[in-house]
């Protein structure tokens, strides 16, 4: 019997969170690589929220995942075939495998990274992979952190949130502030992950919590999560505030436009900032960032979780976890 | 008969446009001055958007003005008697002089700035004033203009638009777009003030005329009005594109809180930015920009408008003007 591939492809849209019918496992031949090419035996996925946006048939920074289509996902994986000089058998790789247990790297572009020979890849994939780089800039380039500034990270317990907060500190942040949804995922963020404060937004008064903390106003918002929380930290900006838009969770999972951030206009007032960005973008700089970061792994001052959800089969249901809050740290799947 | 002075104060703070009941005309002894103060015979009124957010209740970047109090409001005036030697009398002097006949000016932060001789005080008032002063930082310093910009100003018709797109097109911009709300003002638009494309945002498809105005998208939005308009662009934003939020007229006599705009997550994709500012911060760099101004309006690249409301007493009306679309050009009040 010859081995095959299994993908998880995408069966319907959904409209919410994922559903039953919104994937589907299927098996298909191992793909044959051409010259340049090399094959990948996937060994973990990334399970970012992001995805959920590619779900949608919307225009986004990438077009929407097609019908039928393997579901796009970054992830780590081994070189088990080459024939590129790029890639070695028993390379360690990171890029866009997609949820399958074999993918095809290939040159240029569509090219993955070969992860250095000692990196964990559970280090690889979280801290020094998108969700460490994404926090890296959007924290420092995007948000430009200040010595002494006042931070709030909403989705603190989160894959960036928990790195946003201790690259926060470890970059001479003053107050940290991180919201989050349960007490348990509070106290990891003040007994272990270095936030100064944590708010429950499931049970606390944000508004008079976030006042006590921050009585000088919120000098920089990095906002993984939008809604009603953005409203209250905008409320709250201040002076030359800046929000950084990593995402808005909040929203991804509900169907039709989201509610705007009815406090917008206190961007005027307060002569603040909100700015978008993707991490693409930063794509020349990314060994810079990974330096760094690094760095403060090395040094003790970056902790790295994962949430791990074993078998390729439960991808879907890994997904679902960053909408219903189910995780702490970054959600990884385990091929 | 000794001649006294004529106050418009704040009877009661508004909750849509003013009323009747709004504001009281009143009668006090013209003020007596002090050592190192001067007597302004106020002339005219500057009557700008801001006025109405000050009415209320609500924290801003000035204080609210108080019940009683005169009604706060930039204006122009000549000064008739003075124990200071910064003002002499007969001097042209802009300044916060209120919605009243005589007002006083002091020295330091709540002194005047004397108009240069031979400054036609309507050019003073508007495009060397507060209104040139905003449109020239609003989209030059926050809003970055670039050569071959594509631009969208709303409020277009507006003191402040209006000036926008004639600082564009005389500073590099490609395509500008202005959104006013009558085919009178969008002729006004593009005969007379240099907009390449005007959408009359009451009768037209706003997000088909703009598709086919920007096709490649929005570089630069100076949003005037918020709302609805600024959910369009929005979902027009082009790469980098940047959103200088110098006003959201179009909430300011809604009570309550403003919808918020709810595609602002396209400033993720779009890596976009929505900044907002107030004119004061640039204080130190009027005379700069003035500079500038007074060259545009000498070359005949910046054409200015008012449109003039006769007595001190029609204050109120003049300032509902703007919120009801009535005016073109810069409102003032000929005291």
């Amino acid at each position: 019997m010859t081995a095959m591939n299994e993908l998880v492809v995408l069966a319907e849209r959904p409209t919410t969170i994922i559903e039953p019918q919104t994937c589907r496992l299927e098996t298909a031949p191992i793909p044959e690589i051409a010259d340049g090419e090399a094959l990948v035996q996937v060994g973990w996925l990334s399970i970012d929220p992001t995805i959920r946006t590619w779900m949608d048939d919307a225009p986004g920074y990438l077009p929407p995942i097609g019908i039928g289509d393997v579901v796009r996902s970054g992830g780590i994986g081994t070189i088990i075939e080459s024939k590129s000089d790029r890639y070695r058998v028993g390379d360690t790789v990171f890029g866009t495998v997609g949820w399958q247990r074999y993918a095809v790297a290939g040159e240029g572009q569509a090219g993955m990274t070969v992860v250095p020979e000692g990196v964990d890849p559970l280090l690889a994939i979280n801290v020094l992979g998108v969700t460490g780089l994404t926090a890296y800039f959007g924290l420092l380039e995007v948000g430009n952190l200040r010595p002494g500034d006042t931070v709030v990270v909403s989705g603190a317990a989160g894959a960036t949130g928990s790195t946003v907060g201790q690259i926060a500190k470890a970059s001479g942040a003053g107050t940290v502030i991180g919201l989050a949804g349960t007490d348990e995922k509070c106290a990891l963020l003040v007994d272990e992950l270095g936030y100064d404060v944590a708010i429950n937004y499931r049970t606390d008064d944000v508004r008079a919590a976030l006042k006590a903390a921050a009585p000088k106003g919120v000098d920089l918002y990095f906002d993984n999560v939008g809604g009603e929380l953005l409203d209250i930290v905008l409320a709250q900006l201040a002076l030359k505030g800046r929000i950084v838009l990593c995402g808005g969770i909040s929203s991804y999972t509900t169907p039709g436009r989201p509610s705007g951030p009815s406090n917008y206009l206190n961007l005027i007032t307060r002569r603040g900032r909100m700015e978008g960005f993707i991490i693409l973008d930063y794509a020349k700089r990314y060994g810079e960032a990974q330096g760094a970061l690094l760095t403060w792994v090395l040094e003790g001052k970056l902790k790295h979780r994962e949430h791990l959800v074993h078998g390729l089969e439960h991808a879907p249901e890994a997904l679902n976890l960053l909408f219903t809050g189910g995780n702490t740290g970054k959600v990884v799947v385990v091929v």
